[in-house]
């Protein structure tokens, strides 16, 4: 396995072309927030409009409307029901992050069938929290192209793998991921990303991170970069590397570092990366 | 094309009147914030009532109100039904943005209608966001004071004024601004401004700005400026140039530049600009 | 006319009793904010609190309760009809505050003379906003104690007192006030103190803090000083001192100063002026 | 009675164990919170959360959810009914903190009750605010297992104990104490805490901290501290005796101290005894 390190973010953080606008960073649709997890997709927002998605909307219970719009006016809501609306804001995305505080419930069951069911090859799609075990329930059995990356935990590993979490080996994994096609994000304390043609583990991360919330905010981030980067896995890898650097840097004065506090640091984490690769280049 | 400079703030932020009260300073209402978009207007207003306006109103869906007062207990809020209590605040108002946010439906129809029709020769419009597809869609049939200033990006203004994006050259944006006699800023990467009189180019802005809201809070900015300086002219050119210069200092620490950053730094950018007026004229 | 200063302040802010609790410091009730005015006293309470009354009510329009705790949990909420629980809230607090946003509504008229009719000799009573203009209506032919303080700006004083402005000379206020008993706080930009005993001027003030919602602050901060400190007439007098005080020294690096900053820095200039008379008393 | 020191501290904060996730830190329940008192359930939150619980979930009045998600997305919230997801959440936790908030109502007395009946013997109980009154209601009749700590203030120790405030010497509440079988925190300016093998006193506290919430706070950082640590007793000791170290601290600066303060500083104040304490163990 490759180790990820802060060249997987100088690959990637670079100035942005001058003749750009919000377009130009790609257009991210959130699916998730029921009645009673509707903070998990707020902070997965926060973290898509802080790591610069051009343009985020968020389908959620209308309940989580008014908490999200009085953190993050810069989001577009709309109720979570399969309305020609949400059938066209999910249509004209660039990537679709499905998942976090969705629930099991039939909504979130018909939601996930319908992103599925719908997903164009354009579009990158991220299957994460709730739904990794919905499509579990699923039984793998829908036709869906290959821009898809899951991000589970252990147990949500488990259930969408079988293999219970003493046999997640390595090996397994890996051979799990080949006959999902999709990329894996297994998140642990020291997170392992299965690729189709390579595969990598992730150094950092603290028991700092190890609070609710904190794998939103890895999903916010991951829809995040997907919308604004062309190499969608160099992307990828370094959404997870950065998510774990700022945890790290954070805990040097927190004893518990709150997921929307990695949120609210990511445009200045991203800027330093950004002027890291221009100085280096200079040389 | 002049271009915008420093000195474009310095002739217009001066030392308020000793002798003054919260009306000197203007009454301001914002109509727009759908149920969707209900975060634009929140992001004009924070900007409006930080740049200095005396009041502010907002008149919006009421599923905004509360996600408005968290963030901004200083606006005020109304329902955007017509009633009399609408119709009143709008009639007593000295400066009118309409658009952010504010959708297509037959809801913002209505409003823009009314307020065409109801635009005194004492108020200034400025008409934003969707209102400008609005507008172009009524055919611009509707009898109105000149007292207003469009704000579309690209694509809006090719829908008002029928020119495709390659063909929106300075020539050509010039005569359209003649026939609908309005000032003009069209939003891009280098926005443009063309006035009766006189057209400008702003040299400032920076690709860390191309994020959602953005443009609302620039909105929110000239009806701020519009509310407590009286050359109106000179207050438009005012806003335009402080909107990106603060945008490009924030983005020497920021990838990106969320625009409710922008609205919360205007105090003190405002502030700087008045003491370097000041402290020049003391020469 | 006396002129405050800030011995105005180091009379009363003085370190607090060991052997105290939440109690100790007061309870207060804020009366006001409607459907359309609720960010006025969602302002008051935040200054209510951060000026360190022990308990804070706030009996407001139901719509916005959500937005009072998303930004001040330490307030209690009450709907504003007058039921049995209105009814023991208002009877067991020391001070009571009606009228930011209250309106001119039945609601309002039928709040306003709960509070009138029910004022205990022990309780002090804040009338501020469309209260004044609401008791106006009254004919102030209800019967109340003495504890009264209007703080009226100057329109609202005219109401009252039927002095047009150009009238509202400090013999006439004067002379007002006599007839009224009330204590009178008349703001403008050199904010007038007229009391049973003696009248003051307030030296402070700048146009910066002529901005919505700057008298619905000051009015919570003299609630809270009232709540906490026994010397009403000298809290009084601190509270209009210490609003203008924090005011010009934001304005020092803020065009616009917004009244929720105000509150926000309540707690350290206290703190400051505690240390100040302290360290003079050791000398 | 033993009296707290920073020993308290360091004995209990420890760096984290490196393999470990969210689940490690425990799942807090939180109770309470009514259509009135909704900000004292949002204020335990925060101290649960910013003190490191590894999942808080709060059963809470409806109207309460938005302002609590719009502060802190990281809980999550449930509707104060008894359903079967209520239940299976307090089943599935290993601490319960019930009473900030929660008000008289057969709605609280249903829930506590609920608790009461259910509590396993794996689980920790914090019976604070209205629920020590109801509890005093109830007669103590209800059978319930001995891991329970009672938080009251003096007059809600009254309630509980019969004891009168000027009977409240160490003998009568030790006595008290020793028939409840529970832990008490008795909070004053001096809190004292009864456990069934020693007694404690509390030589922190300020008058600054003597405001409205601040005994929320401080339940929310029991529930947070007994989520997380192992040796439930030192748990309890390190979070009162911090709760008011940190008041201390602010107040320094503050002339009151907002309880959503405390909770903000939590995690740097925590990482500070950590390092403290790592720093010792290495010479």
């Amino acid at each position: 396995m490759k180790e990820l390190s802060q060249k997987n973010l100088t690959a990637v953080i670079h100035p942005r072309p001058q003749n750009s606008h919000k377009g130009t960073f790609g257009r991210a649709v959130l699916v998730g927030g029921n009645e009673t997890y509707g903070g998990a997709i707020i902070m997965s927002a926060e973290a898509a409009v802080k790591s610069g998605a051009g343009l985020v909307s968020v389908i959620t219970a209308e309940k989580n409307h008014s908490a999200l719009h009085a953190r993050l006016p810069e989001a577009m809501v709309l109720h979570w029901e399969l309305t020609q609306e949400t059938s066209d804001v999910l249509a004209s995305s660039d990537v679709i992050l499905i998942g976090p505080g969705l629930g099991l419930s039939k909504q979130g069951h018909d939601l996930l069938r319908e992103v599925l069911l719908k997903q164009k090859a354009s579009q990158w799609l991220i299957i994460d929290g709730s739904a990794i075990t919905l499509f579990a329930q699923m039984g793998c059995s829908l036709n869906y192209p290959k821009q898809v990356i899951f991000t589970p935990h252990q147990m949500e590993w488990q259930r969408l793998s079988g293999l219970s979490i003493v046999d997640q080996t390595k090996e397994n994994n890996q051979l799990f991921q080949k006959k999902l096609g999709a990329t894996i994000v297994l998140k642990s304390h020291r997170t392992e990303i299965y690729t189709p043609d390579e595969n990598y583990k992730n150094p950092l991360g603290t028991p700092a991170m190890a609070t609710g919330g904190m794998g939103d905010t890895l999903a916010g981030m991951i829809t995040g970069f997907l919308a604004q980067f062309q190499d969608k896995k160099a992307a990828l890898l370094a959404a997870v590397y950065l998510h774990s650097l700022i945890g790290e840097e954070l805990s040097k004065t927190c004893y518990v570092v709150l997921p929307t506090e990695i949120s609210k640091h990511l445009p200045q984490y991203m800027k330093y990366f950004e002027n890291l690769d221009r100085k280096t280049e200079e040389k």
